[in-house]
Order: structure tokens, then C-alpha cells, then sequence
């Protein structure tokens, strides 16, 4: 058994147990994404809550799978849910994914995540090539919230925050590179038209979120949530005429995705 | 003439005058769905207008021809425009549609609902099973803001619901169970994807607005606002290839709806 | 060359400079609209930001090359943000779209655009007959958010607002009315379905943002805006079968249109 065929069978386990189980993911999350986030979840088989209602939380973490944290709207009624959020989920023993959107883009967006990551522990970090290097140290690559850098120059990066967080991390893109301080892949496939679709990589993050809340191995869930970004782009592309229709394509193809879309189309390297 | 003909009748004589007269649905909604209850309102024909501004409601109050507050975003500066909204719809004889969503899934959730009926006279109250059961005083029974238990089994449970408050009461589901404290029916038809889409049943609980601007009885309103979605959900169905593309052909459905679907899909149970 | 056909290649050089540049449009916009009009900028080739945090706005003003203020949602939290935003943006010398949502429908939607545009000048002002006609002082045309006047019987009204303001007027609707005080142009075509779209109205704003970032003549980048909706909306509606499928090929529209497209089917009388 090939280490693809192998990866494919274990993307499968997870999202057999996603369709199952139906885990409860709740998010902290940006008001570009709440409907398309919670869209991409209910396709793929989980129970969205979206919330930022620090006083909920800790009842919410009960019975969630999954805590995702996404920076995309840095307002204050929004960061204050955060804290209390994250500690409540700790408490739970739920697994943290943060999205630091726009890190570098100001220094509110820069300082936020970096403040929590300073008080907790992260499950996974995903973000693209201008905020990962961003968290890791590195200034002056950001232009807004979209990346000015490669997926692939930020490797490195990558690496050293896994490193220095204890996590996994991802930054997506052309390729979306997964690591944690002792391993990395790549994993290839998508449409150039993704990131024409607003929002697609909070969905990364929230699908992040939904393999988490089956799969404790940080470097798995980051790897299996890649893998099925990746293939779901993929087929969607092949209906889309642009962006707007791949969008609606791409939460069908989250839905319906099978065995033998996930084994022909996978493309990682370990 | 068969009380199911005579139904698709006064389905149609109400969805005739929401298209002819536009009327004004005001929502304080969740941020999930400003958005798809937005287009959901505009595509059957009336005109929405989504704010949580506590300081301009009396004067929408003046033109609207119904209020609807879903709890989907229990935020506290979305919660305090709801009591001033209620109380201005009061004064200005404009019926008000409640949604509590996730009512269960927290003490906030379920008790903010319960607050908001302790002082204000609902028109219609909708929720799926889990919520309906949880203001009626069954405990236990919700994850999360997705139904645990089915809309059948709740039946007995929204009876009790609409004696005490004196509205309709709309249990969403497989079939969606509308009664009062005099009548009851059970509405069949949909598909089976529109649980996959968020905020569907946001969406019902709009589509109640849409009709009770223009239908003084509250069990009639209900009842053909689930007679919509239902039509409208099956020919949408018919067309998708999964909850993307569902979630697109329903508006057009909700825009296209015409005789001939209604008297042929409409399936309900008196 | 006639004025049409120049019309069509200054409309062509603006598109290919967006696509070129990708300049980031940051927007305080409402909850309906943040992710349409981020995937109609996406669409088109912008960059989105969507904020309404003050902390952020003069760090975002340095690289953005136009700020949008759509008036959407009055709340506390949204409006607080406006007034710092645009003084950023005066500072650092970006162009500003408003978007007066409801203006007439309340108090609030009336007096908040006009206390902004008393301390600030504005690039475009866009909104519909409805909304002008209040800016312009004309009372009670209203009812909600949607109009309830036709744009050809604003255009006066938008004269003598793009007079007092010193800024290009756009009055959308079913022929779009541009003017300055000097100079003023129907834009046709699009779509009857567009209104039954939530947000579309937004969106035009949103695009004005995008051509303002590369055009320095706020008529022109009006005029451009329009005939790039207009276009679109008709290319889509072609397409689709209703108001949900309209959306979604709208922003394949933005996206794929090319010289034959504007060519073809600009409609503009100038």
C-alpha cells in the first residue's frame, strides 16, 4: 500500500466519522463568513453553532467538537468573546483552531492572535503565506487581507511556529503546506479560481475544525481537512464557469464526495 | 372542492398579494443569514429590511408589515434592540414572528426567548423540534442548534406551547407541524438536503413574515408559509446536485412558484 | 470612434487595471452585503477588506486604494467606525464611496449620511431614486429600504446633490442616472430580476470602489462602475432561471467579462 493510497484511506475513516457523528463545531468568526462557513460545515457533515457570546461558551464547549477562532473581524464586541471562548475550551478539552486573518495588515490584526496564542494552546493554525510569516516574525509582507507571498516561501515559516506553538500549522495555497515541528507535506489540486471566492480560506479553517473534532492528531486533522479542500475545489472547478458558480459546486462536491473522488484526485506529498 | 384544493387556493391568494403589495418585513436576525432571509424575502416578493438598531424601530414599525426577531445571534447588542422592536410592533398592531434559535443549547438561548414571550404576544413562534420542546418545558433534548429529536415527536409539545401563548407554533422538520391551541396540521414534501443548508429554517420563520403581512390568521399564515418552502424546496431539489446548488434554485423556486406547482406538490395533512 | 464605442475602451482599460493591480477596496459596510460584495470585488479583481474596527482604518487607509461607507447597518458599533474611517482616508488621500442604505426609511438612515457628508467630501455618493431624493432634501418618497421611485425621476434631484457636494451622484435603478455637477449619463440594460437579489444595490457601490481605485475622475469611475453592472447583470441574467442562479453568474459575469462583452452590450447615453 502506497503512502498516497494509505493517506486516502485515512481521509475517508475521518470523514465516514464526520458524517456519522456530526460534531458540533463552534465558531468565533468573521461576519464575511458566518453563512459560507457554516454552509461548507453542514456539507461536509458537522453541526455548526456560530457565536461570540462570551457567556455561552462554556455551556457551548460541552458538547462541541471543535472551537474555531477566526480574526477576520477585529471589532471589540468580537475579540472579547475570544479569550473566555478559548479558556472555556481548554477547560472542555476542545480543540482550538485559530485563523489570524489579515495578521500583518494591522497591528490590531497582528496583535491579536499573537496575545492569544501567548495565553493558550492552538490545535492547529491556519492562515495564508502573509499571516503564518507574519506570526512567526517575519514583517512587512501583507497587503490587505489577501497574500502577497507564496504558499511555498513560507515553509519555513510554517515550521517555526509549529515549532515555537506545539501545533500544527497551515498555510494555504497554490499548495497548502501542513506541518507541526517534526513533520510536513504538500498538498496540490484545487482551482485557481479559489481564491476569487471570498472566504475559502476561513472555510479551510473551518473544515479544520470539523476533522479535529474526530481525529486528536493535530498533523492528521490539518493533512485530511487540506486533502478535502483540495479535491472539493477540484471537482468543483470542473462544473464552475467562475467564481460564483464554483462556490455553490464546491459545497455539493463537500457533500457528495466519495471514495473514488478522494483517491483519484488526492495529490500529497509527504 | 377537497380541503387540500381549497388549501392551494389560500396558499395562492397569499402568495398573489405578497407579490402584488411588496410588503415591508422588518428582522432582527442572526448574522448567519441577514443575507439568504434577505433574498429568501425579496425572491417570494416582499421587501426586507434587516437591523438591530433599537433607536429607528418605531418609525419601521410604521411601514412594516411584519417583525420577525430570531435569536440565532445572541450578542448583547442584538439581544437589546429585540424588547424596544417588540414593543414598538405592539403599539403599531404589527405582528411579530419569533425564532429561538437554539433554545436548549444554552441558558441564554433558551432563556431569552422565554423572556422576550413573557412580555410580548407572539403572532408565530418556529423552531425545529429541539427548541419547540425546550420552551415548552422539556428539557435535554438539543445539541447544539441542529434538532435531535424529530418534528412528529414534538407535535404534542407545540400543542402545549400555542395554548399557553396563544399564537401559532411551527414545528420545522421531515414534516413541519403547525398547530394552534384549536387546529393542527402536518406538511409534507421538501427534500431531504435542506437540513445541509444553514438557515433554512431562519428562512421559514422569514417566509412567516412574508405571509402574515398579509394573512390575519396565524395558523393560516404558518401554515402556507410552510406550504411554501415546501413546494418551493422540492422543485428546487429536483434541480440541485447537492446543498450548493439547492440552496440557489430555492430562491428562484420561491421567485417562480406559480399555480400549477402549488397544486401539485402541496402536501398537508389536516 | 463614436462616443459609445471610446465609452467601451475607457470602461475596458479601467477593468484591465483592476485585474492588473488588485487594489485593495476596504469597506464598514452592512451584515447583509459583507460577503457579496467581497465576492463581487473578488470577482472583478479587488481585493477586499471588510472592517468596521477604528483602531485599524489609518493603517489600512496606506494601502488601500478606496474606502466604502455603505449605511446599512445603523448600529452603535458600525457607526462609530465611519467618521474615523473617512478622516483616514481624507488624510491619506483615498477616494470614498457612500452608500446611504434607507436613507428617508428612519431618523437614524437619514441623519447619519448627511452629519458624514457635512464633515467630509465624499468621491460617489450611490444609492437608489429613493435615497438620493432624501439627500437631496425631498422627504417621504420611502417605504423601507427598497424605492419607491423610479431613478429617471431622481436625476434632478442627484444634480443638485452632486452640485452641493461637489462628488459624481449615482442613482441606481432600471436606466442607472450619473452626474456631477457638470456632466450626467443613463446607463441601460442589466436585469429585472437584480432587484429580487439582496445587496445588488450594495454591490454596485462596492464595484464604484473598486474603479475608483484606479481612476482619479470620480464621473468616470461612476459611469465605469454602472456600465460594469449593467453588463454583467445582463450576462447573467441570460443565464440564469431565477434570482438565486442570477447571483451566482453575476460574479462569473464580473469575472469573465471581456472586450466583447462591454463592446456588445454597453448601453449608455451620455
Amino acid at each position: 500500500m502506497t503512502a498516497a493510497h494509505s493517506l486516502a484511506e485515512s481521509v475517508l475513516r475521518d470523514l465516514t466519522a464526520i458524517r456519522a457523528k456530526n460534531p458540533v463545531v463552534t465558531s468565533i468568526t468573521n461576519y464575511v463568513v458566518t453563512n459560507t462557513t457554516a454552509n461548507a460545515l453542514l456539507a461536509i457533515g458537522a453541526s455548526p453553532i456560530m457565536s461570540h457570546a462570551a457567556e455561552e461558551m462554556a455551556e457551548l464547549m460541552v458538547f462541541s467538537g471543535a472551537l474555531v477562532i477566526n480574526l477576520g473581524t477585529v471589532a471589540p464586541e468580537y475579540i472579547a468573546a475570544m479569550d473566555p471562548a478559548w479558556a472555556a475550551a481548554d477547560k472542555a478539552g476542545v480543540p482550538v483552531i485559530l485563523d489570524p486573518v489579515g495578521a500583518g495588515a494591522s497591528k490590531l490584526r497582528t496583535e491579536t492572535p499573537l496575545a492569544l496564542l501567548a495565553r493558550h494552546k492552538a490545535f492547529i493554525v491556519r492562515g495564508n503565506a502573509s499571516e503564518i510569516m507574519t506570526l512567526a516574525g517575519q514583517s512587512g509582507e501583507t497587503k490587505g487581507v489577501d497574500s502577497t507571498a507564496k504558499s511555498d516561501d513560507a515553509a519555513g515559516f510554517a515550521q517555526t511556529l509549529a515549532k515555537r506553538l506545539e501545533c500544527a500549522v497551515v498555510v494555504s495555497g497554490e499548495a497548502d503546506q501542513v506541518c507541526t515541528g517534526q513533520a510536513s507535506a504538500r498538498v496540490l489540486g484545487g482551482s485557481a479560481l479559489m481564491p476569487r471566492v471570498t472566504g475559502l480560506g476561513c472555510t479551510a479553517t473551518a473544515i479544520c475544525g470539523a476533522f479535529a473534532a474526530v481525529n486528536k492528531n493535530p498533523f492528521e486533522a490539518a493533512l485530511h481537512a487540506c486533502a478535502a479542500m483540495k479535491v472539493a475545489g477540484e471537482m468543483a472547478a470542473e462544473k464552475a464557469s467562475g467564481p460564483g458558480t464554483l462556490q455553490l459546486y464546491f459545497y455539493d462536491a463537500l457533500y457528495a464526495m466519495g471514495e473514488e473522488d478522494i483517491r483519484q484526485r488526492l495529490k500529497v506529498e509527504l
